[in-house]
């Protein structure tokens, strides 16, 4: 089976990504953390606390602060002084108990011996957070809560701005986690995505050379929106989408019990926060800003400014909008809130549905395209949800369906490749999944006017991403998955066209019967 | 026939507006200007060249900045001296040859005799801009180009900061409007829309008395989305809008000639500038921004706040993107990019077109509301466009078809109300159309459960208005009109389940027939 052979592959990089981990993990020398910090307290500490506090502190050094380390490891406070009431350490450790960690375990235990001196703990003020570690190329300009980055016999040296809250948070912890993600990222060079060929259709006749999106511009078929990689579609091409929407409806959907939603479209931080596209989408998104507020005077100047000037003051609307999100970039994600925090009965499984309700956008990059490479686009999107099981066979059953679509009623010269799974893809990341039956399909079509294969759909499983991320259950306990697959329409009709040409002759029998006659021309320009 | 009934009262409305206008233009006195600029020369005048500088002056105050305006009106070069090869001038005028218009017209006639002596005009300097008048009530804050404001006896003095090639814009002129408007605006008492009831079906039984949003929200039907505004439509409702849907193309596209589109949904400025939009949307606006440069190094820094803190930095985010227009308000617009600068051939005529192909956004007042007042939602827009007569009898038509829907599938209780036309409305204007044919009839259903009547669609006859803004021409010459419908789902539904409530056996069987079964219980939660 095709797919053995691509979940082989996927089990093997993984491999290779967690050696890279164990190498990291052999080298505590690698990573130092040097911290100073004051304690604030309530009162004076008198003698006896001074000095019952020295004692603490070397019990610490020996006990509480290397507890969980290996031998020899851990972390240790290398000095302190006691000075207006405050207690001021320097912690100096390595990857094993790291120093923000020592500094919370010291304090949460100094508390009752203090207490005894009816001295209470204010709060603490970080002077100084610091981490070294090997470059190993790394070359960083700027980092979050970063002070200063200093590089030094191929060691970096971090200085960080950090808040008792902040500590509290880990963001330490997830400092680290970014420069080894950069490091990783760094290794390979770039994003490699996955792509390993599962099936390749039979060789089709071919109808036409040229490019569909000229010939369409030609006949008047389709003009440029007024907005970026932007199309009107006049109702031949319409026609063709809404045929494409039926056979998938009839021939894929409904046939496996699949019913229609309607998903949102504007998609909040909120969504993408748990989707993961907030790691990684800002390049290519569509963002959306609302009023701050919706009172007509705050707004009375910018509208003066337009009726005197006849332009647009966009700098000033800046000022006053705030941005709450994007529009639709991948389909699903915002069907999750439907779900999130509630708990499926097992019986309902596996659910299918799917949402054709409006546009998807991405700021592609420059240039002109044809309608295959565009940033307002339509597609319909089906998720399914169940065990992993009903979504592993449901995956299956689905590639089936349109395969019968390809290759009996549009009959396309098509392949299918076994990718970096898009949600990975989407938050900047490369590779496979940690799962070798979580992935995506990509399915590609041939485009005789340039030699190309046009990707132009995808069927993909989730694994258990969405449900932990929008905190859905099942009733039994079970693992739940989900999976889904998204049809691009601009994308099947560029595939279609560039094979068979714009003239219904050319258009298989299977097909005709969904489209129809096309709409006789309606505008007729001189 | 209610609709003569309609535009009657809307021909009357008109005087009342044309009349505000003559009272203005009858009292001269009430306008001043007072400019003072400065003719930069190439170089100095010598004493031939100032003489006959002072004879152009009283000559031009004789003829040339009288002409046009009655007897003792007109504009008046008050004094002028000629210092370091510039030539400065004050002005004081009447409404009949502004002041500006004065300086433009003695550049232009100056030149030949400046050219005798070999001496070039370089440029103007506005030194004081000033326009007086009456006050009327008007309170400003602020305006376009504004260097201060003062109020005295009843007049407003606005004084103006403004360059040469403002005057050359026009730009006066233009704050004048500007302040004619808000003058109308002040008297008006805010915007007032006209209404007038045109028909009233007959009394309908009601099997429902509760708010059908807080019913689909019981039973699970429709959930809150993540967005503000937003819900996440179920597998019934979403089965219900289809078969609206379903209804409303077989019996009213299809039967009056209707193809279907695909309109854009990211809307540029540069369609709102034309529909008008421009002029008022503001506080209602979804805003769409793109970033700045798709480089992902742009972005490493924020992908990195997110991935350490998991917030979003939406204040940095502001700073990288910049605003393109706004998400799709009223849908017709733009589509009429598709024609723009084109010239149709009358044989086209009329053409019938339809889009429903994406979700619609208002940045509608806060609060909890149900699914008739949301910031997104899903409408089909019917598009007409013909001579005059054509799109006045195809309202007619279409408002049959509605009334059949309505009446013998639907069984409602419903009304129609000739109101301020819609796109006056959106611009933020008041009143009704300077032509009588022009207008937005609005359809309303009763809501049991409160009372109420809301409004569900309207048929509207635009006039030349959209041909016009883009540049659409007839080959005959003649004058091309439109007009539109837009068709909300969400409104539908909310007035055929607030009558009929949510059980399908209170439904009209000329209903059940496009709905067919609902869909089972798809999520079943514990």
């Amino acid at each position: 089976m095709t797919r053995a052979t691509a979940t082989e592959a996927g089990a093997e990089k993984e491999k290779e990504e967690e050696k890279v981990g164990e190498k990291g993990k052999g080298e505590p020398s690698a990573l130092r953390f040097r911290l100073v910090a004051v304690l604030k307290c309530s009162a004076d500490l008198n003698e006896d606390a001074v000095a019952e506090l020295r004692k603490f502190v070397s019990a610490c050094n020996e006990g509480l602060l290397k507890r969980g380390a290996p031998a020899g490891c851990g972390a240790e406070i290398v000095s302190f002084k006691v000075l207006n009431g405050n207690i001021e350490l320097e912690i100096h450790s390595d990857r094993f108990v790291r120093a923000h960690d020592a500094l919370l375990r010291f304090r949460k235990n100094l508390a009752p011996i203090l207490g005894k001196y009816r001295i209470g703990l204010r709060g603490i003020e970080v002077k100084k957070y610091e981490i070294e570690m090997e470059s190993q190329g790394l070359k960083l300009k700027t980092l979050p809560f970063v002070k200063s980055i200093s590089y030094s016999d191929g060691n970096i040296v971090i200085s960080l701005d950090l808040t008792e809250s902040d500590l509290e948070r880990r963001i330490p912890d997830r400092i680290l986690r970014l420069l080894e993600e950069k490091k990783e990222a760094a290794r390979w060079g770039g994003k490699k995505e996955h792509w390993e060929l599962l099936f390749e259709s039979r060789r089709k006749e071919f109808f036409f050379n040229k490019d569909p999106t000229e010939e369409m511009l030609r006949r008047g078929w389709i003009r440029h929106g007024s907005a970026r990689g932007q199309w009107i579609y006049g109702p031949q091409v319409t026609r063709l989408f809404r045929a494409f929407e039926k056979i998938l409806l009839e021939e894929v959907c409904y046939p496996l019990g699949y019913v229609e939603m309607i998903f949102p479209k504007v998609v909040s931080w909120d969504v993408w926060k748990r989707s993961g596209h907030a790691r990684a989408i800002y390049p290519e998104a569509y963002y959306v800003c609302v009023p701050k507020t919706r009172d007509p005077e705050f707004w009375e100047d910018i509208a003066d400014y337009f009726k005197v000037t006849g332009e647009i003051p966009t700098e000033k609307i800046m000022e006053r909008i705030e941005n709450i999100g994007g529009l639709c970039y991948a389909q699903c994600p915002p069907f999750w809130v439907f779900l999130q925090r509630r708990v499926l009965a097992d019986e309902c499984l596996p659910i299918c549905i799917f949402d054709r309700s409006g546009t998807s956008h991405r700021y592609e990059s420059g240039g002109i395209h044809g309608i295959e490479r565009v940033d307002e686009f339509h597609r319909v999107e089906l998720v399914f949800i169940g065990t992993k099981e009903q979504v592993i066979e449901h995956a299956q059953r689905l590639r089936e369906r349109y395969r019968i679509v390809f290759d009996k009623i549009l009959d396309i010269e098509w392949r299918e490749a076994w990718v970096t799974p898009w949600f990975m893809a989407q938050e900047g990341r490369a590779g496979v999944a940690s799962q070798k039956e979580v992935g995506t399909i990509d399915f590609e079509g041939f485009l005789p006017y340039n030699g190309k294969w046009l990707e132009f759909q995808n069927v993909s499983i989730n694994g258990d991403k969405y449900p932990k991320s929008f905190g859905v259950k099942l009733q039994s306990g079970r693992e739940l998955w989900s999976g889904c697959s998204g049809v691009g329409l601009e994308r099947w009709t560029a595939v279609f066209l560039a094979q068979k040409g714009l003239d219904p002759e050319n258009w298989p029998d299977a097909f005709k019967k969904f489209v129809g006659e096309l709409p006789e021309e309606v505008f007729k320009f001189v």
